[in-house]
Parts: C-alpha cells; structure tokens; sequence
C-alpha cells in the first residue's frame, strides 16, 4: 500500500478554467494489479503532459471525440511512467511507457491499446510527453500530411512558442518555407527568432490591428496557416490567405475556455481564396508513429530541432500548470515532473 | 449599326442589391468586329444567366478572383449569344456559343478563352446557362471531386433548389446518398421533394431553430454539407457534421450582400469532427467540362435529371431578375431570355 496524491475534477468547467476547478485528493493505493484485472498495469508516472485539448474534456459536448472527465474522479492525460506491476504480457515490471495515464501518483491502466513502450532513454525521457509523444506526432501528421507543403511556400503558425507551433516551425524550415510564428510575450518572440530559427515572429497582444500585422509579415499572403488558437487570428489570417491555402486546424485554444465563442466573421474567403481548412485530431494517426520517430530521432541526434520545455515538480503544482497554458504562461512545452524514478 | 440596351454599375455596391444600382442604357453598336479587333468576335445575347457569385463583383474585394465590375460600364456574366461576326478562326458567323458575355443585346467579345461552342441543341439552348454550363459544371466539380462522396452517406444541400442545389441533390442521390435540401418557400419545398426526389426537405424560413431542424432530419448527422448559403446555417449544420465530414463551400449567397457579416461561432466542430472544409471555384476546372457533358447529356436525354428554370424575357427584366436571387424569389435556375435567335 502506498499514498496516492490525485488530481479530481470538482465538476463540469464553465468560463475560464482556475485551479479551484481541480481538488487535490490524497488516496491509498494497492501497489498491484489485482486478479480481477487481467491486462491491465500499474504505473508510476513520472512525467505528465499538459494540453490545451484537456480543457474540452471538462465539459459535456455532444458528440465529441473523446469523453468527458467524470466530476469527482481523477483527470487524466498522456504522461511517462514506469510500470511497478504487470498481468499483461506485453509490459513487464520496470518497462518504461508512454500514452495515456492517470493525473496521479501511480495508475492502473486497464487498456493498454493506446501505450507505447518507451524503447531507450537515450533523449530526455521526458521528450515523451511532447516531442516524441502527443505534440510530436499532431506536429508531423498537422504540417507534412494535412497542410501539403511546398518548398518556398510561406508559413503563419499561431500560439508557435508551444509544444506543437515550436515543431511546426522547425519541421516547415527544415522543409524549406518561410515560416513566421506568434506568441504572447517578448520572450516568447525572442525564442522564436534567435533559439527556434523562425525567420520571423511577432508579439500578437502589442498588435492593435492583427490583419495589418499579417500585411506586415506577409505582404504577398500566407500559404498555409498551422492554427492553434481561434477567435480573432482566425479571422486576421484569412483575407491574407493566398488562393490555394491550406489552413490545419488542430487546437484552438482560445475557444475552449470560453461560454460565448469568438465569432469568425471572414469565412467567405474560404471560397474568394480556395482554401482547404482541415480539422484532424492525432488519435487517428498514432499508426505513423514509428515513421514520425525514425525521422525526428536523428534531428534531435544531430542537435537540427531545438525543443524547448517548461517543467513544474510534484503533482501538487499540476493544476497551476495546467490552467496556465491558457493564459500563455508557459514558455515551451508544459510539462509536471512528478516523480524521478 | 444597331441599338443595344446594356446594363450598367451605377457605382459600387453597398449592402443589399438593388435595382437602381443597375442603370439601363441605350447605346448603339456596329454589327462587326472592327479590323483593329484582331480574334475578337461580335455576338448577339440569347440567354442571360443570374449568378449569385455576379454580386462579389460590385464591390471592390481585395485579392479577389474576379475583377471587380467598373462603375459606369456594362457588367458581365455566363450566357448563351450567336455570333454576328467574328475576326477569329475557331469561330463563325452563326455559331452558337456560351460563356462570359456583357449583359446588353449584343457584345464584342475580345477573349475566347473562356468561350465555349454549342455542338449541337438537341437539348434546350438555355441550359448552356445553367445545367450544361458553370452552374453544371460547378454541381459535379462540388459534388464528385470536392466532397469525396461515399455510398450511403448523407448529404446536405442549402439553397438546394438554386441552380447549383438541384443538381448536387440529384446527383447525390443517383450515387446513392440520403439527401435533404433546405429553401426558402412552400412551393420549393415541394418541388424539391416531388420533382426533384430529394428523400426530404424543409423551408429554413419556418423554423426558429435550425440546429434543431439538423438533429430531426439528420439524427445520426451530416456527412456532407454543399454550403450555397453561408451565416447562421453553417453554424448550425456544424455541430451536426459526422466525424471525419466534407463541407463543399461553393457559395455564401447570404454572405455577399452585407457589409457588416454574419459571424460563425461553431469553427471549434472543425477540430472535434475533423471536417474538411474546402472553397473551391468553377474556373479552375472548366479542363473537366468535356467529362461533364458526357455524364450529363446522357442522364438529361434519359430523363433521369429534372431542371428547373426560371426565366423573365427582356434585358430590361434583367436586374430585377439578378436582385432577387438575394431573396430567394427564384424558383429553379434563374436566366434572362434576351432575344430568341
């Protein structure tokens, strides 16, 4: 037996979400897989992922992809843990994984489809809740396979000092675009011109007039748009598409949190420019998941992508964390460091 | 020499189209092409089309496909004309033709690029302004290429007995979809269901919450949604998309004539159904017209598409027949007969 501090959701989340939307619970936990639970494993996690997409989690939305958290009962996400006792074949005790876990001390995982055993550490282990996990993959399938890039062609990403913009950036480099990213802080811009190699990037909350900004950055208009946040961007970035343009929608981070949604009032140039706007959601492309890893492994090998995390310790800081992803306190990928080993 | 009744843009267009914004004007024309006019060709207006897509280019829209109309001048769109003269070799004297003419009596027409001949009438001459011309062309681009329709599934037509609506519908349908098509009256409703054997359809107009109008007729959700319409109906047909949907956005008729737009809240379903939103035009795929005709012609002889047409006879008919398109007075395609031969 052992202690077992828990992150619960108090209940359903409307408006902004705080941290007294989450309640720390000091459980007790059996430190095996009972008989009962053939397949199953019990996990201790050492690293959690925060990610904006949680946050729709915390609501009963009609015909969502995923389910919604259940109040009163802990919240969960993907993380890296180290599994303590295994009735599964497939895991033994000490193996190291990654996938979806429980936001908690130690987890039994009933459904082991969508965990990946973590093969070596020969990178920061916890690269798996970001680069070589979740983040990595939305990056690689969201620019290489939804936005149809083509070398020269011009680049926006949105909310790009995150743990997906950040890759975006540097996988749409590499490829050979022009790539500019925006951010909410000097800091963030600061990282994204001189330590992420975008050839440009700018301060979205110091821009009085987004459509100007995107004239500025863009003066023959933008290719492909990686859209991460919603709302008033959206609506920036649409009368500066080129004809032709892709837009990938994979989070809009600014549109989770709120009751009444920022309207897009610019849609009509989805016809005047022909653009493609695809939403797409990486559960159903964790099938490319070894291809992502055979390219992107070497290119943290050979120092080619810089990869920028931001790392709170002890689950007792997870919520904090958490609910500062939406007001862009992170600088990087956030992550919680919740136990070393 | 030969009066020639045109219609001119009395100046740009703010908010809805009226008919004092077009101006008739009787000037006189020379019934040849003069010798400076080298592969210009003189025409005579059979049959003029009403497009929706003909308001967007009244105002000045930046980036815009499609130049705008110049104040003062006569304006242009899709008909069907016989030629009067020609300096070009690919045409003569007699030809019927169809594409991009001036809305007058007669028309000198200094590109062909974009005319097409008319082999044969054994089909009524006025469909080359509808069913076998940018309306037909932009239904089975909309249709077969940009919404990736699967057996089965089920289909949405807004302004689905408009020119381009009552051709997808039947379209999808003879592929074997479930298919409703929303319009704006009584009488189109009907003839929606009874003539052209949509499996149902309803009148927007009557009901006070759209959303739920999509939950009743769509309980297991939408597919596909063919957007002619634009505003408040996107947003409710959003959140009644399937998983992995295609909206074809072809046309935001609602959304041409208003300066202040209507606003779409529901953006975020993009992400949570992963649907492909893709603006297209019909200009870029007339290389597919000779594939069209041999589908098309086929399906009309047989008798296996209806067509509907609403013509008013006169060019002085011509902008009340454009204007009110914008309200829906139209029941089927709508043209102007200009003259008989």
């Amino acid at each position: 037996m052992e202690g077992n501090k828990q992150i619960i959701l108090k209940d359903y989340v409307k408006g902004f979400l705080k941290e007294s939307d989450l309640i720390l619970k000091s459980s007790i936990v059996e430190l095996n897989v009972s008989s009962d639970c053939n397949g199953a494993i019990l996990v201790k996690n050492l690293y959690l992922s925060c990610d904006p997409y949680m946050r729709a989690r915390m609501v009963k939305m009609e015909g969502s992809y995923i389910d919604a958290f259940t109040p009163g009962e802990v919240i969960e996400g993907f993380g890296v843990a180290k599994i303590v006792d295994s009735s599964n074949p497939n895991f033994k005790k000490g193996d190291l994984i990654w996938g979806m876990t429980g936001w908690e001390e130690y987890s039994l995982i009933k459904s082991t489809e969508a965990i990946f055993k973590i093969p070596s550490i020969d990178v920061p282990l916890s690269y798996y809740t970001g680069i070589l996990g979740m983040a990595g993959i939305t990056a690689y399938v969201g620019f290489y396979e939804i936005c149809s890039p083509k070398k020269g062609e011009t680049v926006f990403i949105s909310a790009a000092s995150g743990a997906v913009g950040q890759l975006v950036g540097q996988f749409a480099k590499l490829f050979g675009c022009y790539v500019v990213g925006s951010a909410g802080s000097q800091d963030k811009v600061d990282l994204l011109k001189n330590k992420l190699g975008f050839d440009d990037a700018f301060n979205y909350k110091e821009e009085s007039d987004l459509y100007a900004a995107m004239k500025r950055y863009f003066p023959d208009g933008i290719d492909i748009y990686f859209e991460n946040v919603g709302g008033k961007m959206l609506d920036a970035v649409l009368p500066n598409m080129r004809s032709g343009g892709r837009i990938a929608a994979c989070g809009m981070i600014s549109q989770y949190d709120v009751e009444d949604r920022d309207a897009t009032h610019n849609l009509i140039y989805v016809i005047i420019k022909k653009i493609r706007m695809q939403g797409f959601l990486v559960f159903d492309y964790f099938h490319l998941y070894p291809n992502y890893l055979a390219m992107v492994v070497p290119l943290i090998k050979q120092g080619k992508l810089a990869y920028l995390e931001d790392i709170v310790h002890g689950i007792e800081a997870a919520p904090a964390a958490l609910v500062g992803l939406f007001s862009g306190r992170n600088l990087g990928k956030q992550l919680v460091a919740v136990a070393r080993d």
